[in-house]
């Protein structure tokens, strides 16, 4: 039996426990555990998007002269607070879309030869669309990893399908989107270098919830979103790094303006930035970036290793919880069983889990998300969940589906909006 | 000789002078004629996005039903206020340049058998280079217009370029960016199409200044930023309008999950809307949508052809005081003399326009900006300037250049940052 005073007692010892109050928190009954979907608003966020406005208003365009240099500043901070990369290779530009599109295109030219692209069968819509469309367009096969749905694409896995030695570039999720499985970078890495492949990691699930390290693990490429753990906003635009020792190889399919060398000389020809502006299009959303750059100090304040440590705590107990009360209940973890193995968020498994997701949002106040075909997300955030949340919003599900309620909403419609 | 009475009479008489008290203008003594790198911040945006952070805070990932309906709902807001679209043609997405990319690489692969695209040598930076990467990628010919600075391209000039019948994709602007030149948008696009080429048409200098008529004058594919005469903050996404009869036949380059029919079944295989949504890509920016909404919101009030009125009175005095005051001073107009066939700014050329222009912002707090080599752009936002802002703005300028203050401040740096 787990009780509800052991996670009191791991709240009482977090030292992460006052970034907390950081965060609006509006309705003290509702247990947020979107997983994630999207982040907390900052109460700093908000401020400094009121100043931002505000200086846009006041300064005008004259404010271009300091704003210019936001996406490549924002960039260095998540790249030394949370990306494990060096000055210079990462930029906040464009979604986590487009920004695939670019660096996945930026990889095939770099790499003529190949005939194939690798990237795994549970990897997100977006990034399976992407490569499938440049696959498409040039002629090139799409190779899908069957893995293992809970557990993810392994080294071995990678080899596998880069064995024929044609793969121009390999593209995978560094966290899983729907079971949380934390893939082995430096080894995925390896593997695909031994067979002449680049690696572009999506971070989206990893940056701010699990120490990334793209210098050491070799990385050639990746990209991620701002809105779920870096708390940036719905919707706020994504960032992307490119390896220094790629830099001077590749350039970007899309040839905009603030990746012109000597900008606003607008000369005829389009002659890259040499660093990673080359890989910048238009012009930058400057109160995006200032939200993301919010976000981010709040990260680095934290450090991204206290964040993993507690993040570990909290779906330890998430898993402890699920093995003792929901286990009877027709769950199955989701999420592998290793600690090392997985990031911040859990999913539960379920023959119900849409009803059983509709009815904790409407009838428990918990907040999770749904993930088809059968999974429930769970997000613990380290900087705004409490290891009492956790208790609580495993408590309400288990009475929930205990007292069948979840059978009283409607059954999960044949299209979901 | 014109007297500042005049000018005063004319705001005294002018239906849309309410309009300038719904913006943020917190130095009265500054005369504001950007032309126009960003528009001012109107007062209800400043609100709309406090409420919006309120909105994210507090609702959360649930807030997602409304928010997901942003990029169509604006969309159709510009299209019907500002663009002369159909509802279900326009839709709010990434930056000018993307949507540039997207839609030129969808023309292109719609149009297989074309050699060359055509776009005019003085199109705005990103324009080209966009073009000019598609082109080197697809091994196709950029074909640049010669055309009169001044006046800009002419359906004669493209109908002469596209004579080959070659030709797969014309690019211009619908309002030149230096000189303010008014493209003939229906015959510009008669003459494409009469060669069989279809026209994507950059609206950022026209949209919310200029009435647009896509559908009456047969545009194909548009694009255009919001940050200019739309107000909706530095940095803040574009549009992109396809042509119903097109959608079916064009399709994004970039193969992302908001394009894909039924989205959250995030089913195995890319299978794209029907509708303009197909030519999304990630995750929309919800806070920038808000601002682009509000901005559209007040032109729509003022009525862009009420708008067209005063911005061509506005424009109308420019020119007079340039005339009578500027003209001895080896100024030179820069911008069409027919008020039919100029946008909303007026471009003045001089030999020493880099060091005037930074003089009128550090001595004069007036505030236009360079395009090089030699023009000083002014903007003149009908909502917000006032006919004695004109009068004022070009008094100073007179004076500053009598009394040789120009001279004083640094010459032009080699790199402008």
């Amino acid at each position: 039996m787990i009780e509800r005073a052991r996670a009191e007692a791991l709240d009482a010892a977090d030292p992460l426990a006052t970034f907390r109050e950081r965060f609006v928190h509006d309705d003290p009954g509702r247990i947020y555990v979107d997983g994630n979907s999207l982040g907390r608003l900052p109460k700093e966020t908000a401020e400094a998007l009121a100043a931002r406005a505000t200086e846009w208003g006041s300064r005008l365009v004259t404010a271009w002269s300091d704003w210019i240099d936001l996406p490549l500043s924002v960039g260095d901070l998540l790249g030394e607070a949370v990306l494990g990369a060096r000055p210079g290779e990462v930029a906040v530009a464009d979604s986590t879309t487009v920004n695939l599109y670019k660096l996945a295109a930026a990889a095939l030219d770099g790499r003529p030869g190949g005939r194939a692209i690798v990237t795994d069968r549970d990897n997100f819509p977006t990034d399976r669309y992407v490569l499938e469309g440049l696959a498409a367009a040039r002629g090139l096969e799409l190779r899908l990893l069957e893995c293992d749905p809970v557990e993810g694409p392994s080294a071995p896995d990678v080899a596998a399908a880069c064995a024929t030695r044609d793969v121009a570039l390999v593209s995978l999720s560094h966290v899983a989107y729907r079971s949380g499985a934390l893939a082995d970078m430096a080894a995925i890495s390896e593997a695909a270098h031994a067979a002449g492949a680049l690696v572009l990691w999506d971070l989206s699930h990893s940056a701010g919830s699990v120490p990334v390290r793209l210098t050491e693990t070799g990385a050639d490429l990746a990209v991620g979103c701002t809105y779920k753990y870096l708390n940036a906003g719905p919707g706020a635009p994504a960032f992307l790094y490119v390896r220094s020792e790629l830099l001077s190889e590749l350039r970007s399919p899309i040839w905009g303006w603030f990746g012109q060398r000597d900008q606003f000389a607008m000369g005829p020809v389009y002659d890259p930035e040499s660093g990673i502006a080359r890989f910048l299009a238009g012009t930058p959303p400057v109160l995006d970036l200032t939200a993301i750059e919010a976000g981010a100090r709040l990260v680095a304040e934290a450090g991204i290793k206290a964040i993993r440590v507690k993040s570990a705590a909290l779906a330890e107990l998430a898993v402890a919880l699920h093995d003792a009360w929901l286990v009877p209940l027709g769950f199955e973890l989701g999420t592998p069983r290793d600690p090392e193995r997985r990031g911040a968020h859990v999913s539960l498994r379920h023959a119900e889990a849409w009803r059983v997701c509709r009815a904790l949002i409407e009838r428990a106040n918990v907040v999770p998300d749904f993930r088809g075909p059968d999974a429930i997300r769970f997000g613990f955030p380290p900087l705004y969940t409490r290891f009492a949340d956790v208790w609580e919003a495993f408590d309400r599900l288990r009475r929930l589906v205990e007292h069948g309620e979840h059978l009283e909403v409607e059954a999960k419609p044949a299209r979901i909006t």
